[in-house]
Parts: C-alpha cells; structure tokens; sequence
C-alpha cells in the first residue's frame, strides 16, 4: 500500500469511525470483545459496502492487515482514555463527522477512478460516508444519525458534489481531497453548532388510523 | 439498456419504490435529502442485493445513470403532490405492492438466466423483491412489511413460483412477466382487502421467564 | 459437493440456525412464508456475508440446493415439533450456539484458503459466525445476541485464534475443525451456565444531558 493522500484519509476515516464505534459500544455497556466488533464494523462498513457495490473484493480491509491492527489499538485508547473523552456527545459526533468527511471522499473518489457517472459518484460517496455510523447506530439500538435534525446527509452529498466540480475543473487532486473533506466537516460543525435544520415536509394524512 | 419488457417492469418497480420511500422519510419528518436518500435505498435495496448475491458488479444502478435521474424526479414530484396522495397508508400500500411485484419477477428472472435452480431462483426473487421495503422500514423505524400480519412474502413466493412454472412451460417470456407481476398484486390486493392472513403456530413456552 | 468435514460442518450449521430462525420467527407469530423465510436468512446469512466478502458469487448457497432442501425440511421440523422444543430460550440458545461455532470455523478456513492474513481470517470467521444471528434478531426485533451480558463473540475470537495456532502447528485439519468448533460451543456453553460475563467499562458521561 503505498502512501498517498487517498490511503491517509481512508487511515483517518478508519480511525475516526473506530472510536466512534468504541464510545457508543462502551455507553451501551458492552465487554471488551463486544466494543471491539463495533469499533470494527464502524470503522469499515463504509469502505466495505463501497467495495463490494463496485465488485472491488476481496473488500480491501481484507488485503492490509494495517486496517485490523489500527483499528485494534485505537479501540485500546479509547478504552484506556475514556474518561479523558470528557463529553461523550461531543467525542461522537466529533470523531464521527471527520469520518464522515473523510469516507464520502473516498467513495466519490472510487466512482470517478471506476469511471462511473459523477452522479452515481456523489451517491456511492454518500453511501461510504454514512454507512458505517448507521450500522453502529442500528447495532447499539439508537435512533441512525442519518435521522437526527440536522443536516447530515446533505453535508456530505454537498461535499461530494464539490469533489466532483472541482476535479472537472481539473484541479489537483489532493487540494481536491482537502477541500472537500473540509467542506463535509464544516457544514457539519456549523450546522450543529447554530442547530440548523432543512425544512421537513408535512404530510397531512387522511388516513382513518 | 435497450427497452425490453424486463427493463421497463425494472423501472417501474424503482419508480414504485422510490415513491414508498418518499413517502415513508415525509412522515418521518425528515429533510429534502434525507427524503431523496431513503427514497434511493429503497428503489435500488431489491435489485442490489440480487446483484451483489450473484456477483453482477458493479451493480446495476451504478451502471444505468437513468435509475439515478428517475428517483431524482419521483421523489421531487412525490414531495411536490404529498398532499394529493391524500391517504398515506393507503399510496404507501399500493405503490409497495407494486413495486414488490415487479422486483420478485426480475429476481427470478435473473435467477433462470444465470442458470441457477428453479427453487433458487425463486428465493432469489423473494429476497430482490421485499428488501427494498424491509430496508426502508428498518431505517424508518417501522415494523418491517414482512411482519405485519397479512400475506406478503406468500404473495411474492406464489408469484415466482407461477412464473418458474410458466417458464417451463414454455410460455411467452412478457407474457410471463406480465402474468405473474399481477399474481403477486393481485394476491396482495386481495389479501389486505378481505384482512386474510395464514395462520401462525403457536408456542407454549414452558421457560422460567 | 464432495463430503468433506468442512462441508458436513457447513450443512450442520444451517440446519442449527435454520431452527433458531424458525423458533425465533414462531415466538413472533409470523405466518408459515414467514417463518421459512427468518429460517432461511438466519441460516445463510453467515456465509452469505463470508463469500460477498471475499467474492466468491454466486454465494455458495445459490450454487447448492441441497441448502435449500434442508432448510425446508428442517423448518416443517421445528414447525410440527415446535411443542416438543419445551423449553424455547433453551433450545434457541443451543441451536444458535451450534450454528455460532461451526460457522466461526467455516469462516476462518475461506479466510486461510483464501491466503488472508491470520488476523483477518479470524476476523471474517467472527463475522461469519454471528451475522446470521444479528440478521435473525434485528428482523425479530430482539436485542441482537452479540449484545446480550454474557460473552459471546468473545467465545467465537477464541475459537478462531485456536484454529490459526493449530493450523500454524500442522494439526490435521478434521481434528483442528472438531477441536475449535467444540472450543467455541464449549465457552459458550460454561459461560451461560455460569453466568460469566467480561467487565464492560463505565463511561463518566459529562454532557449537559
């Protein structure tokens, strides 16, 4: 695996997402091995159903062991420094948007190196990016990020439309990656900090029940 | 993708689906995108599974950007008219039928022309048809369609299995399509409108608790 | 399909959690399609996620109908004999503890044949062992096993780094099969009886709310 930006940002994500996976494993109270599996699919269910949508398998966490073993000695931290991460809330969502950011770039990435469609770029993007924090939310029993008020998902498809412009434009490429990992992890934190919130739709249902 | 019956039933089915979807976000309450992402997962959930399962990647969607715009277009006309779809439950049932039709068939379908077993072609279908609704009930938070009580997998299952015996009858491949695409609709019509539902087995735990 | 150990190991695993998802989806009153149907994914979904991985498609139970047969049969089974499983947890809990060490074991042998690291076939034999039974719970709305206090992907890592020491150490494949399948099933066995469970780890949450 050489080092390039690309395998840098998928080493953040995969960390980010790990102690992600780690903080809600420990406020459900799971035991050691328990907080370790979530830790994992967190960390690599993103990439791993970006892989095997575009038929990339083995999915790649299984061709470099450094995944397993990064992800093994975060969860270690994340144990030992628990309370050190003294606002669980903050600590999640904080770790869990630079996942975000990270992952939708990679996923717009593998569509544009695929030679998919940029449309169909922006959605597997937006898929690798939320993946893994929805399958840790639906296996720690809350409610998936990708329903709370603010905006989430939006971000991210905005930042992969961003990538998609930008590399049109010919830009260089790991300015590209910057920027738009930046603009998933800004809207983010600006939009939770002044809870900002897209307007929902009302239904009024005239159903008998 | 030349225009064969089997792609117009295919977008038919996505277009079934991504109005369920629509509609099922908009009364979750969630955003623009939010709306448009669990519409996608439900129009592409079905014909996914049956395409990573049989090794066609990347998947079908990823390679037909017309999937893409027509969600894209459903899901904006269903937010626009959600309040001519006066009664909810009622739109939601119908186009989730619809929808399931449609998706069983192509699943068999795919399942005969990879040469696969008859009964495995009919599991095939089963699956491709109701996972695009289970998908969308699960990340709604609904009790998923397959446990409510009236007939719904037994819809799809007679469906394919009309259609395997069809097939070994040689019968006309649209003609096929067409058939059994109302046997599974008209099943599940019948089925919701007479309140009909297959006994469940009872069982006398003698646990503890 | 010759018959090999792996192969018998492979069907007695699909038998134990088809009748686990058949138990299961009775306790949730679903109808007859219903119940085949839990039984079914619950019984595939292990080595469906195993060969998706590692991108052997068709997965392997498209390509052997036999799996389809037996799970049929199996489930008119548990079906007519559902008052003879007296005691529904235990029963539940034995056949899915069977299904959790025989399949950790599957696992773990593709990862090997497939020359993945140790690492990560332990890895995909702990992912193998238990999506079945996630699959089977979050479909059923129970609190997936891999949640429950006492240990249990504890039991199947266990396992599974068993068989990679006797693999490196050149035991007789059959034996290393029997002994780590027994190894998991043994743990889980000791562990329920005993109530033993891993510490999990308080967190100190200090947010406002």
């Amino acid at each position: 695996m050489e080092l390039s930006l690309f395998n840098i940002l998928d080493v953040l994500g995969t960390v980010a997402f790990a102690i992600s996976g780690a903080l809600a494993a420990m406020n459900r109270r799971l035991d050691l091995f328990g907080i370790f599996i979530i830790a994992f699919v967190t960390a690599i269910g993103g990439g791993t159903l970006r892989d095997v949508l575009i038929g990339q398998t083995p999915v790649s966490w299984m061709e470099h062991i450094v995944y397993v073993y990064l992800i093994g000695v975060v969860t270690v931290l994340a144990i030992i420094f628990r309370n050190k991460l003294y606002y669980l809330k903050k600590s999640l969502f904080l770790f869990d948007t630079i996942g975000l950011g990270v992952f939708t770039i990679t996923g717009v990435e593998t569509g544009i190196q695929h030679n998919l469609d940029p449309i169909i770029s922006i959605a597997l993007g937006a898929m690798t990016g939320t993946f893994g924090g929805v399958i840790r939310d639906i296996l720690c029993n809350e409610i998936p990020v990708i329903f709370r008020k603010e905006i989430y998902a939006t971000a991210c498809i905005l930042g992969a439309l961003a990538f998609v412009i930008l590399h049109r434009l010919q830009v260089n490429t790991d300015l590209i990656y910057i920027i738009t990992t930046l603009i998933v992890i800004g809207i983010r934190l600006v939009v939770v900090k002044y809870h900002i919130s897209l307007p929902a739709f009302i239904l009024h249902d005239k159903s008998e029940d």
